[in-house]
């Protein structure tokens, strides 16, 4: 085999070849055989809109005869114009910049490296540590890394790595204050604002991802978590930063998740679903008081330098651009609603109740299942088991592509999933988590 | 302005607004007032085959309407298949892994935690730094600039970085030998090698530009540079990562730069020209020996972690499968040997003897010419006068977008250049010396 996946174990091929995929059409996907699996994860949460979308394929071909790439320093085009408006008109008040990377890990690279070099503006270079919660997850770059809660992607590369501040992040799964995340006011913040606190002096910012954990198995938190770490931050001046890669554009019933608690960042990361699954592209949004603090003459040597050769991309901010149109021309977020409530429901209508199943949460299009030998005596499958990957293979089988993240199933479908594609989505899933379990 | 350019001081703009690019053909870049320039660095050395290049634009369009993009975990296209076949076929021999990513730093990243990795698999992990050269670039995430001899890239980010181990490269622009690139052994090679020997219990790897370093004042070395340098790597047990993201696809004058030195790196990133600058994607090319060292049963936890959403975005590797098509049915390394010749003489012809010339040098298609205020004195200009900025400036005014490097002209045209328009544009570049420096 010459290529080497991502995030696999190359002998898992022996015995389960990769699939090969031919061609995909909104929701399906289908391999050379002629068979179809639902994209039950949207391709890692990227697809919005089903694959081959006519609209962003024209946009991107329009683009591709008119120019489809140009350097990013000292040029500007329409599509990156076109898309930092369009950005900054549904991001939350007060995030007025927009600087483009090529992917995730990139844009949080280049939050971190503009938080601290604020604070190395203004004089205060010794502000250059980050808190992060447990497990989360922020890319599997050397910088992303170190605010990595999720040991099994940092500790291989521990030496690569400078490390930063571990939190305790909320644990609504099992609250130990035994509070509804439905109905909590973040009592459980107390932690995190103490370590806030503790750190002002050497602190350049807390990053997080807002409402969802979603790699860090898919823990979720109440809006009121994130007003809490808003007023902490900037209690103690440093910044928050809000890594909503995943959760962005819709995922959580809102267009941007940090909307749910009335906030605003000073740094917002955006990507994944911002060219609705087509190209690499993100952004990280801020405001001007971080702006400012670069825009110096050029003699001062302040000025922000993070370049990658594609930046701004112009086939991607075409595919962005026409993203964006849809949700507007379509009212997507409204849209969303109905479908959104079916899939929970569906979920735990066949879920709620099975042997197996310890838990069950959503938060938006997010819906994760976690299973248990006994969950009712807290007891775990035996790792060995793989009962998670398991259950991956026979949903494969029946035709949905259901990644599992450990022994918990989850769905993040396309937008443009139906109620009964919802419905057989949710029955193949069933059908293969007893098919393992019995 | 809404948008915050890379590698800008935004302030600049008061005074130069960002130029605004509305379509592209060949090597010409159009403004919206219909003013053309010649890309004279292919849009940061990205762009081989000519802007909307109908061929890269066909098969981009096909593949979009097909599979725009799908989880490279589990499954496979075809587009990623060819490309890993066309890459390996043309790559040294002994790579015959691909490992993909989305841009040159992320490639850089990959190489830096395979290599340390390995060892780890190895019971090595000991074995976690790296030695790079001083003025090396290697991108601007973390761990890329913990190999960045570049100063002006890493200093301000220190605190987020591991420092790695820097070794003076070769200086044969004022060698301390007295020796001529053309025709020396690479002398000045044991200092390196000293440094492996010291470091060897320690070292995962050394990073090398091979040939040219080119963020890092377009610094050249002679290929027996490089071929020291791998028999060095190999007794002292430690990897050779040849970073080719600026010098591959036959900028050097052969397809891979690590060709002129006869060797095979332990790995190979390769990234910009790859799909011809249309769309961001990365490589990391490696060998059996790496890739044996990660494939374990599942339950070894020897996978190797690292993860984009859009690797192995089947758009991108379109791109990447046509560029290949055309280097194979165009002869393109064959045809391009006439017009590099053309290129470096006519540099030669208009530059050498300029009083304000201090050196001229060449390495395929990458041609530097470095001003300074008395050459015969080595006096530089006063950076306050920012020299280099201002015949910028001067080029875009005459058509030429021919980015500086501080006080330093360069060209690294797309490949479609024709031999006049090589005349023009080195005319044009003098034209902008002479009315800066008189």
């Amino acid at each position: 085999m010459r290529i080497w996946h991502p995030c696999t174990q190359m002998k898992d091929h022996e015995k389960h070849p990769p699939v090969f995929i031919d061609r995909g059409q909104g929701i399906y996907l289908y391999d050379r055989q002629g068979k179809s699996y639902i994209d039950a994860i949207s391709s890692w949460w990227v697809n919005l809109f089903g694959h081959a979308n006519p609209r962003i394929a024209r946009a991107v071909t329009e683009q591709l005869t008119r120019l489809e790439h140009v350097i990013f320093a000292g040029c500007t085009h329409a599509p990156a114009e076109e898309l930092a408006e369009r950005l900054l008109a549904v991001a939350p008040e007060g995030l007025t910049r927009v600087f483009f990377a090529d992917n995730g890990s990139c844009a949080v690279e280049a939050a971190l490296k503009m938080s601290h070099a604020y604070w190395r503006n203004l004089g205060r270079a010794e502000k250059c540590k980050f808190i992060y919660l447990s497990n989360g997850y922020h890319g599997e770059t050397a910088g992303a890394l170190g605010v990595c809660g999720d040991r099994l992607y940092a500790a291989p590369f521990a030496p690569l790595v400078v490390p930063q501040i571990e939190v305790a992040g909320p644990e609504c799964h099992a609250c130990p204050l035994g509070l509804a995340r439905e109905t909590c006011a973040a009592e459980c913040v107390g932690g995190m604002e103490a370590a806030i606190q503790a750190h002002a002096a050497e602190l350049s910012g807390v990053i997080i991802e807002p409402l969802v954990q979603c790699a860090g198995s898919f823990r979720m938190h109440p809006p009121a978590y994130l007003a809490r770490l808003r007023q902490a931050t900037a209690a103690a001046g440093c910044h928050l930063i809000a890594d909503e890669i995943a959760v962005g554009f819709g995922r959580t019933g809102t267009m941007f998740a940090c909307e749910q608690a009335g906030i605003t960042p000073d740094f917002m990361c955006l990507s994944k679903g911002i060219t609705s699954g087509t190209l690499p592209l993100s952004v990280v949004l801020t405001g001007d008081a971080v702006f400012d603090a670069f825009y110096h003459d050029y003699h001062d040597d302040k000025a922000f330098l993070h370049s990658h050769s594609y930046t701004g991309n112009p086939l991607a901010c075409a595919a962005a651009c026409e993203t964006l149109r849809i949700f507007e021309e379509d009212d997507v977020i409204a849209v969303n609603r109905p479908k959104i409530a079916h899939l929970q429901a569906a979920v735990r209508q066949r879920f709620a109740g099975h042997k197996h199943v310890s838990d069950i949460r959503s938060t938006g299009w997010i819906t994760a299942v976690s299973l248990a030998a006994d969950p009712a005596a807290g007891r775990a499958f035996d790792p060995l088991e793989r009962t998670g990957f398991r259950i991956y293979r026979e949903a494969i089988k029946r035709g949905a592509w259901l990644r599992n993240l450990g022994d918990m199933v989850y769905f993040m479908p396309p937008y443009v999933i139906t109620l009964e594609e919802i419905d057989r989505l949710t029955d193949i899933a069933l059908d293969a988590v007893e098919a393992v379990l019995g």
